[in-house]
């Protein structure tokens, strides 16, 4: 398969990119040090990198930041990080996408352990998840000329624990290369509308 | 009591309005004919509604719009109205609002059944509710002060079949004043991180 998979270089993105690499053509981007420079939080850059990169079986999305800190101190405009990255980056990835995908191709993309079990200063990463996952659910019953759609939620991986890990207190962190798997299975499988769960 | 509700004239806000209205004070709010006008489209609009009607001991919104249409047609642009309005309309609620709500009060949001059991054409609602639910379960564990927060999830309702009917095939209508109880569940009850279910 051609695979286009956006935030390579992140932690996650690169054990996808080692367990897809293996069997498949990754075409990596991101917004540095990847084959195609994309802003996610510009449609038209969003638009740009499709352009240049043309049709693929699939794309899958490790891209996204969110904003962290007290739900006290989380104001509408610090909230936009995650709108306009993790949520309306990863939604346009698909809306702006799928005539580029070709046929019975895939979308993944990529929520987190929060939004089911919330941690203190996660509130705005929550949201944008939740909003992914219901996104997924919804899209998978629409998706043309069947494409499918999923969604790889992630525990905390070992990987960044030293970053992360006080913010996790209690969770027992899963290596990024198990997350992966569940990339495979989503872009390798037959399923669609599916939220795997990697807790 | 002394309650907030943002969303009164619409078929939820009117039965939630009769329910809470008959034992506590109902300060009413939306864009028109209502005791204060608001558009939870404007961070400032908001902060104004808050500091017209002063404290209160809960916030219920029956508030936001969102875009109904083919995922095939969904761009970016249309996408926003969800976006705008019923994701960051009823999250700005919570942030901008919490300092104005009693101790032990509590916010009380509306999401919806489409959230679980997609409809064709309802990708940007299932989002925009996903998004609002994993916010609420998130925020629940954060809010300052013994605040709570609960979100209700409604089927479609009876007394807008002649409307939305088409949308929702198979769907089993709830009447509006049972969604209503949900609400009230909320203001009344103890709970918090929940999402009220009436499918």
């Amino acid at each position: 398969m051609r695979i286009l998979l956006i935030g390579a270089s992140g932690t996650i993105g690169s054990a996808v990119c080692e367990e897809l690499g293996a069997r498949h053509e990754v075409i990596t981007a991101g917004r540095n040090g990847a084959d195609v420079i994309v802003d996610i939080t510009s449609p038209d850059s969003i638009t740009a990198m499709y352009q240049e990169v043309g049709k693929v079986d699939a794309v899958v999305s490790t891209a996204g930041s969110t904003y962290f800190g007290p739900l006290t101190e989380l104001t509408p405009e610090n909230n936009e990080l995650s709108i306009e990255s993790k949520l309306k980056g990863q939604v346009n990835l698909v809306l702006l996408g799928h005539p580029y995908v070709n046929d019975r191709g895939s979308f993944t993309l990529t929520t987190g352990i929060i939004m089911d079990d919330p941690i203190v200063g996660g509130v705005s990463s929550a949201m944008a998840g939740g909003a992914i996952k219901a996104f997924v659910t919804a899209a998978a019953i629409e998706m043309p000329r069947g494409i499918r759609i999923n969604n790889v939620s992630p525990n905390v991986v070992a990987e960044s624990i030293g970053t992360y890990g006080p913010y996790f207190p209690g969770f027992d962190p899963v290596p990024a290369s198990k997350v992966a798997l569940a990339f495979r299975k989503s872009v390798e499988g037959g399923q669609t509308g599916q939220t795997y769960t990697v807790y």
